[in-house]
């Protein structure tokens, strides 16, 4: 027997008549809005070379570390969902039998946005009206390579579905950024633009980072053997991202540590990393200086600087030696915000043309560090909930913790930070409709009147997206 | 005049109308299901001697740190509440005058989860209509005092009445478990189990340890005054709980750390230990590579391992002097898991035989750490909400913040926790009306179907807490 | 196009409709209460001479941080709206022009606490029937001056109208409470009262700690270098504030530490201390010492004792440099309890005669420590919802986090903790409204009756704070 598969439109909503009538209203001045993603992880090449995808295993079990956690967290080998090796050897299990074993652990997802997020795909997208279980996973399987096949599921054509107004992608330094070089030249009218992920030639402790720098110093003709080249190597692939679209950096470190040395320092420092006679605190530091650095480097080109600290990478070391990184093993820690930010924030924190967008996995921040940074500094804004966080409870926790002291406008609306582009509508959707709830219960309160709701409903799900990464 | 007590059959469901029925309707599905309580700390000699309790005084307030804690902190000494002293000498209190001490301070227990307990063991057990205060206090005593002495009001009457289909006591390595033995010898036909609790051998702060070791090598013929003998005598111990019914080992200890050292430095280390001069780092490493060859044990045994760490023990120094342990004075303070757990999570993490049932009393690691650790791990399991948190909204919290990163399905049900044995069916009662609200919520939110809800909720009362702890 | 302006009765109230009729009428049995305002900034100047105030800019912008924070924070310059520099120049901005500013960007202010409390001394004090924006500024400036010369809107004829009972300011040791002198002497029947704030005298990092010492000695006659001089000098400002009509004391220091170190340490600590050849961490030992001393004077005294700990003040240099102390850039940490007060818990915390009111900014402390510590220790009581927590928000989670486990009774009723004298009433009717709130769902839940909530209600607006601060 089946079960339906049916998304209700009111979903998500305050569950009081009231609010959620207001909300209702509000939502239906958003969700028509074009989708603005100025932060993610889907591949260029899909839209460069607008191939079809090729079956629902691959498009939607093996790049998405959220579902196969979760079925690794109950017995299931990575192996049998078809994820390759760490030595890139693929995995011999047939795509329809991963399928078959995602479908037949569906149930674990009840209560999580993944489960939203993918029934949201299989109705919305592939038009199924029953759920997805061990005894309709060939139906499912089947009906989405079908449907893959055809023209209308190539990329830019669901891009071009979705509403995307604009999508950014991250790569590193020293990629060639072809892809986006292709789609400029391709004529096509929509927008794909990448954003600079410096952490390969930041990070002393991140794999390969010596030859990372040798590569560096090949793509800019620039010493990165001495501070100062290095520091022109990076200023000249900001410049070269900045041809290629990029509005905006993106950081990724193990803490917020930001440092502010005299140059004397900066050469010590950096003469121990590339020696390669440095230590774990070593590390810590020259992260934390080349953030500054950095933020210098944004005053100068305009590139606005987001900062995702606080994960533990890699925590189980036998996935990392079997299957290599982002395997469902990254681990928020607790994460201070206050001291670490001081040294980079007393250099720019007050200057006109700079923007710090952080983000954080430790929810304690919200109120007590993060909204009060944010409505002090001018050059300081918050990142919507991430990653964990991402989610209707994580949202209405990020909302009820940070409006009462950082308002509205030091937020900059929603990120879907993803590599399954099938599922960016269904996750800007939930964002809306948690940000309509949010604010029709502010009306409720009598907090906030229902035309201004209205017009920051506008400005959470679309406006301070585009100020935010000047788009 | 007194007030009336009545117990609203619709408590702690949600307040609007439609996701209430749905609760009621779940709650109506779960709340005849028999009581599974894996872990708690009810005295054995009640079950096997089967003795009435003695009166109102010594079964209600004076076992129960909970009640004396709140009276003790608005100014009531525990002398005046019949709590003996720590040289064991009885308090000269008489019981009648520490229930009207008791009952004079009811009010302070207002909005806290043991009135909650408290009135349903009035209400439904004793069967008062009026609620206790100082005017009911003599009423009350005289009422319970008699029905103790009934025939149907002896542990094992109650424990039928409640319908308790399994109780895990906890017992020191050290014990005899001779109370168990009698019972399994009486042919009664309820399950009365033991817990492994081996915190006074493994702890080297603990009071008595290094008599406590003495004792162990006496009962297990074994060396403990060597690395691996002692290694020999908690295998033997952990055998013979498992004749008596164990299906779990307990431990709790300060914080989460775990350790993983060569058999060198294991040998070392436990010199340093039993020679007494180690400092309080040895300790902590001590008991964080115990864990450890807990954990290999266990894969071998078969016993489930819970953790339950972070609290500051006695901190009251004063009343520790004067009364003992367990007086209330235990505080909890923040607790690290992600470092803290990764060298036992190194070594058995993805090990198949091997569950590790992990507690906290810091609830920010719910969504930050112990969520995306148990949402990855196949070993790791969330336990419930723990002690202080054991309440409507610690409940809530810990469904809304773990949930959507773990699941369902890698919680382990509901735990008591308790000795006050009359408390056990208000508090699984209060956990399936919490739990069966939550999941009502969902199904008004448009993100459960309401049979998913329904299975769910009988899982979350009972399923999840026989498979966790292979009962 | 104007907008409307109109306080809703009920806003703020629960959502649903059973829960909200509740609240209204634990509301109507509590709005009338009399102000208690046991913890407060405002300048007893404006008491003793009774002046008019002399503008909208200087009345209600330039002394309110939470204002011009969040100005500040979207790039709005202190300069442009009349703040001060820290040479003590005025601001050459016209008071007009400063209205202005802050009309046109009051929309930042929508959703915090800042712009319903601005919206009540609109409605209510002003009686203003339209929005503040950039089209009404001048209405309001003008609106505001005219009422702001009246006789009626005088600071006593205000205290009457917002039906203070009691309000107590903060000062410093060094102080010379004139102006508490002449509101006593003047015969008014109001009550203003000062609170004894040593930080400047306590803390050997604040500005001019030095100069400070010295001027104590001249105050006191005693010998303030030396220990026992100091502690004299102390203990005599405490006399001398306690006759004029102090009841407590307030410490605002970085952590919670304590100390209890003996004689011979503390000699040896001042005389390094005041040689001024310490560290940071003398520095804190020092606080931290301090602080337990000032408990033992308490319980010679019966002042009661208040605790801030957890800001990192001044976070932002060049604002601090340009304009000083207290203009918005103070940002909680991380803030450890249960260790820190320890040593001072350990001499006092069983003390009948000793009360120790503890704040936090720092929210993951409600449960995990302060709860659990003010639900053992006779003498420690919770502070409310303090600072960026005090909103509809911050009070909530208060509630929801302390009570199952401190219950009512070891909490302390209200402090609006303000300068901003026209914004009391507005904050004590938030959390007036909140608390009843909060009870009304306790009702709606059955885990209080009615009857209960009333009572606890008039405790939570009135009672409490009376008894706690010894009024």
């Amino acid at each position: 027997m089946t079960t339906p598969l049916a998304l209700h439109p009111d979903r998500l909503f305050p569950r009081d008549k009231y609010s959620r009538d207001i909300a209702k209203s509000l939502y239906s001045g958003v969700k028509d809005l074009p989708i603005i993603s100025p932060h993610g992880h889907t591949d260029p090449i899909w839209f460069s070379e607008n191939a079809s995808f090729k079956n629902a295993s691959e498009l939607l079990v093996q790049p998405d570390h959220y579902v196969f956690r979760m079925l690794y967290s109950q017995g299931i080998s990575l192996a049998a969902i078809g994820i390759p090796g760490a030595d890139g050897k693929p995995s011999n299990v047939d795509p329809r039998e991963s399928w078959q074993v995602f479908a037949n652990h569906y149930h674990l997802f009840l209560g999580t946005p993944s489960r939203m997020w993918l029934d949201h795909v299989f109705a919305e997208i592939f038009k199924f009206d029953v759920a997805l279980d061990s005894a309709t996973a060939d139906h499912y399987y089947d009906g989405i390579n079908t449907l893959l096949a055809k023209e209308s599921f190539r990329p830019r054509a669901l891009f071009d579905q979705f509403n995307i107004e604009l999508l950014a992608t991250t790569e590193s330094p020293l990629d060639s950024l072809s892809h986006h070089a292709a789609i400029q030249a391709s004529g096509w009218s929509r927008r794909v633009i990448t954003t600079f992920r410096p952490d390969p030639v930041v990070d002393p402790e991140y794999e390969g980072f010596s030859d990372n720098l040798k590569q560096l110093a090949d793509l800019t003709q620039q010493d990165t053997a001495s501070w100062s080249g290095y520091l022109a190597a990076l200023r000249q692939r900001r410049a070269f991202f900045k041809q290629h679209g990029a509005t905006a950096s993106d950081h990724g470190h193990p803490t917020a540590a930001t440092a502010d040395l005299s140059l004397a320092e900066c050469e010590h420092l950096f003469h121990k990393i590339i020696s390669k006679a440095f230590c774990a605190k070593d590390a810590e530091l020259f992260r934390a200086q080349v953030l500054t650095e950095m933020a210098a480097m944004s005053i100068d080109d305009g590139l606005v600087m987001q900062l995702h600290p606080g994960v533990y990478r890699n925590h189980n070391q036998t996935v990392f030696t079997g299957y290599g990184r982002d395997k469902g093993a990254d681990i928020p820690v607790a994460t201070e915000y206050v001291k670490a930010l001081r040294p980079l924030l007393n250099r720019f924190g007050n200057h006109a043309n700079f923007t710090l967008i952080v983000f954080t996995l430790d929810e304690t921040s919200y109120a007590r560090e993060l909204a009060p940074l944010a409505g002090h500094y001018p050059s300081l804004k918050l990142g919507p909930a991430w990653w964990f966080n991402d989610s209707p409870e994580g949202m209405r926790r990020f909302r009820q913790q940070t409006t009462e002291t950082a308002g509205f406008y030091n937020t900059v609306g929603f990120n879907d930070d993803t590599r399954a582009f099938l599922s960016i509508p269904a996750r800007h959707d939930v964002a809306r409709r948690m940000d309509c709830g949010y604010l029709a219960e502010l009306v409720a309160d009598h907090r906030l009147t229902e035309t201004a709701a209205a017009e920051l409903a506008v400005k959470l799900s679309y406006t301070l997206a585009k100020k935010a990464y000047r788009l």
